[in-house]
């Protein structure tokens, strides 16, 4: 999985010991029902640093289309949800049917992602990462998933889904966010008040 | 001024010279009418870096609040310029009145920061950074400029004024889109074909 390689390898060198979800298949997936990206972010964090009883890392991810009012926004992984087969086509023909009148100049879009660090009870530090691209009808592209390929980069001209994957973790939110939170985890490890671990 | 402080620590170490606005004081100031902080941010990237004939990195900033539709965004700085004296007094003066009917939980805002690199004609690299707070009706502290005694971020229990700089740096909009840019500069370099001067 893509995220979890990112993770490791900007963190890869801090004197911590980086788990996943699969090395604690037992824990109960909370409900994502917050307003905001760091809204989930944040309540996932605390709810797996509860359940570990450490220093948990989540974070939400999501797109916001500026001529659809910020749709699909939180609820971008679940867009199409009552569509007859949910899931990334769904979403996209939703997204692309939505935008069907609105001029390429004006479908301005932003992914985002919040990344939020909690230790049990209490938010250590977050930080949202953001690009920002173009709308477009044709998809393009085999890398990434989701609204990847349906993402330009003008800078690039490129989607996001043509991107090779060290390339999107340069410049994409999840990388923005995650270069934000190393610093955050550093200056935290440097504090001797800091408990780091039960 | 914090700005360029704050860039020069970030970059100090890259094999490039910086220079700023203040060592080029014949430069025209261009009209800043985007839609979008990145679209103000790569229009101000183009302009100096076309007059300058280098690389030019630039940005922008502002505040988003969810309960005013995103207001005040591109028009931070000039939220309040039609009071009898615009500034970050007459801006909190108004931004706090536009919230009074609004509950403290509904007052999620967001500050943003675009940040673009350009080389003539042509768009280089770009990153957003943003952090998540609630507007407050009393201002407290005393660092920082602009919204920041009026934001608070429940994390540190302060208001983004608050913090101290270096504090703020690490966890600020801007510091996040500065450690996003970085490295992509960083990979610019090393592109034998990037000419990195006229």
């Amino acid at each position: 999985m893509g995220k979890l390689r990112e993770v490791t390898v900007l963190l890869a060198d801090l004197p911590v010991t980086l788990k996943t979800l699969h090395d604690c298949p037992s824990f109960p997936a909370p409900t994502e029902d917050a307003d905001t990206f760091m809204g989930n972010a944040t309540l996932k964090a605390l709810h797996y640093a509860h359940l570990a009883r450490c220093w948990a890392l989540a974070d939400d991810s999501g797109l916001t289309v500026d001529a659809l009012s910020g749709a699909p926004g939180v609820h971008s992984a679940r867009y199409a949800q009552d569509s007859v087969a949910p899931g990334d086509a769904a979403n996209n023909a939703k997204l692309i049917l939505n935008l069907s009148a609105v001029p390429v100049e004006n479908r301005v879009a932003r992914f985002h992602c919040a990344m939020v660090l909690a230790a049990p009870g209490r938010v250590l530090g977050s930080a949202i990462g953001a690009v920002e691209g173009i709308i477009v009808d044709d998809p393009r592209g085999d890398h990434g998933f989701g609204y990847d390929p349906h993402f330009f980069l003008p800078t690039y001209n490129k989607t996001m889904a043509q991107l090779p994957p060290d390339q999107k973790n340069l410049i994409s939110h999840r990388g923005i966010a995650l270069r934000a939170i190393r610093p955050i985890i550093e200056d935290l490890l440097q504090q001797p008040d800091e408990p780091k671990s039960p």
